[in-house]
């Protein structure tokens, strides 16, 4: 039979880069794809003692239902979590997430009616791209720079956009570009949030993973109105799998989210809420996050590196100060029309799986799918220090043999 | 600040059940009120060797990201597990989910937009029955007797109804009635989808929980169009607090739906199906679920026996063969007005959790939130045998004090 679908959801693709990681399990392929922890970063042997501990002496607590909202240790132990980082204030809420990612669905299904635009940093991550057009929404990207978002682009876009519902933003180690953003950028979204009446998404899902120089505060540091809803994760310093995250923001907001939640999946699971609750307050996070910021500096280091010394010709980036991701171009657009350009990185991004290394295309970023780019993301977390050696090399002989092809190409031309 | 939410949540309320639960956990409150499996129906042993073995043998899976579609071992495990039901052919897919519910949430995403009708039983689940509502979908509902859904007011609305996308069914003791359509209706309704060109998401999580008489076979297995979306789930013979559910349909919606479970949590915890994967193939899974039955057969009978013997008088109802709930009428409809008989139902509920036992008013489950009835849901799988003696006892005297309050009132008024 023929089946019919919802608008919001007819044109909406699976993750083009989920799709690259299908291909990405072939065995013998080094995947610069992904942006999952590595291996080595899980505090294996504590979740084993946790979860046999659990199950030994609450186990029907795990294997119950829980309430929407989240196990309340849990909850506490969170909101003492994050105000190490100072967010949260006495007034804001704090619910239990499966995975920040929940976040993003739930801001938008309880904010945004379709066609409602929702402004976001261009390029940004394509799962929250996702969840914001799995409800219609209209996607207004802003500019990201070195030190974060265009605050002239985003004033401009207050003043000419309708219906913005919220601004979309992840301050540190942004995805795709790595960029973190200042704190003077900071303190001026917050201002033009002031401004405009905007709501702010803030999403940190690589906070705690910065292998150089200083923490900034969070912008929701600076939320004495309660407008900036602050997504947080324990993918990146616990384990993703389990899909633990969490939500901080205005209890008003927060209650319909919880309503969303009720009707999506009732509640994270127990078992995860009650060993992510027992890591946090049984455990010394603080040092394994040192550990595993020891694990992506080495990574981080490793791979740049290598781009400096073998790709510097090919391949333009800016270092960044943590996170998962290596963001850069590939200088094509300097020669060629943005299309063109555009084109020439699917082509490299193409030929560089076909010989063995996966690497994103930045066009999965664009909140316009129609957008141009030469940009390319690399992931040095997933792939083993080994693979990040074997990968640059491949990504270089990629990039010459590209370069190579298209001097012959213009010789032929001529 | 001023918050403005999305028309589709702004009118939704927390499910009724969930705020009488929170005033359930109140310490020495009897709960009527929940669908929680008994404690002892948890496979307790089994599950800790299960999660000592994966954590020990195979850690990392269980911690590091997953596919959307679900963990394939445990996909393929519930293939073979649905497939001795006659559930899914050769063309279906399958997916996991974060329980049933989220199976509501997709389907109701994918296939509706705003204001499209969802033909759902009256009453009927009120977790369901909100998901729809969190997208705005028009509920429409067919009255529900004690074979299952009335087919002539099925025909009446499919023949009356606009942009009917889905009609939404729980056929094995259905929540909150209890009734089990019988198995020429289950034919009727499949021929009267094929008539209509009608989707049916087929709501099984009960279908193991049978105490007496014969299994009937499901809806899919008569599914020759591909018309049949049909929701599992391991909430009730496993455990409800590691949130997983299944989902067995046309590949076509399958795949927007997992692009619609992407954009929300990514993916169900990774150790949560690798226990139900190890659990599935790895046990005597129908020896545990004959060891539940005996659970709930004799909890089943003992309240429908103190039912009948206690209040008899006072609350008329029909013996289901299974599942976790009585339903029945406190018979004030006969002799007051629809209206003032739904009032003084819902003070009877109230009165009930005010003297100890909690209960839930049956106006919770209309799909017309201004509707009228004066039934209640009791269910027998949460409290312990000693307090439904108890909770049966206040109900008794709950109802008698209400007829004597009423008799006095008659005599004052006259």
């Amino acid at each position: 039979m023929q089946y019919r679908f919802s608008n919001k959801i007819s044109a909406l693709k699976p993750s083009a880069i989920r799709e690259i990681l299908k291909a990405a399990s072939v065995p013998g392929l080094i995947s610069f794809a992904a942006g999952n922890p590595a291996a080595e970063a899980f505090p294996v042997d504590e979740i084993r003692q946790i979860t046999a501990q659990i199950l030994a002496e609450q186990p029907i607590n795990a294997l119950q239902y829980g309430v929407t909202e989240g196990y309340e240790p849990l909850i506490a132990a969170v909101r003492g979590w994050v105000g190490r980082y100072g967010v949260g204030n006495e007034r804001d809420s704090l619910i239990i997430t499966s995975g920040a990612q929940q976040v993003m669905d739930l801001v938008c299904k309880v904010l945004c009616d379709e066609g409602d635009t929702v402004l976001c940093e261009n390029p940004s991550f394509i799962g929250s791209l996702n969840s914001f057009r799995a409800y219609n929404a209209n996607l207004v990207g802003i500019p990201i720079e070195a030190d974060g978002l265009n605050i002239a682009a985003l004033e401009d876009a207050l003043k000419r956009e309708k219906n913005v519902r919220f601004l979309y933003t992840i301050p540190n180690f942004q995805n795709p570009t790595g960029a973190t953003m200042s704190a003077e950028k900071r303190r001026a979204v917050y201002a033009l949030a002031q401004q405009y009446d905007l709501i702010i998404l803030e999403d940190n899902p690589y906070g705690d993973l910065r292998v150089v120089g200083e923490a900034l505060p969070a912008i929701k540091t600076l939320d004495t109105d309660g407008r900036v809803i602050y997504a947080g994760s324990f993918s990146k310093i616990l384990s993703p799998g389990l899909r633990a995250g969490f939500c901080v923001g205005p209890p008003e907001i927060l209650a319909k989210m919880t309503v969303g939640k009720q009707t999506g999946d009732v509640h994270t699971s127990m078992l995860t809420q009650m060993i992510v609750y027992q890591w946090l307050t049984g455990y010394d996070v603080p040092a394994h996050i040192a550990k595993i910021q020891g694990i992506y500096r080495r990574k981080l280091n490793l791979m740049c590196d290598l781009l400096d010394e073998k790709l510097a010709d090919h391949f333009h980036f800016v270092r960044p100060e943590g996170g998962l991701f290596v963001w850069g171009t590939l200088g094509y657009a300097q020669t060629l029309g943005a299309r063109a350009a555009t084109d020439k990185m699917l082509r490299f991004c193409k030929t560089c799986t076909d010989h063995g290394v996966a690497v994103v295309p930045g066009s999965a970023f664009l909140t316009d799918p129609n957008g141009t780019t030469d940009c390319i993301r690399l992931n040095f977390s997933t792939p083993s220090d080994e693979n990040i050696v074997k990968g640059i090399d491949i990504l270089r002989s990629v990039a010459a043999g590209a370069q190579r092809a298209e001097v012959r190409g213009q010789k032929t031309d001529s």
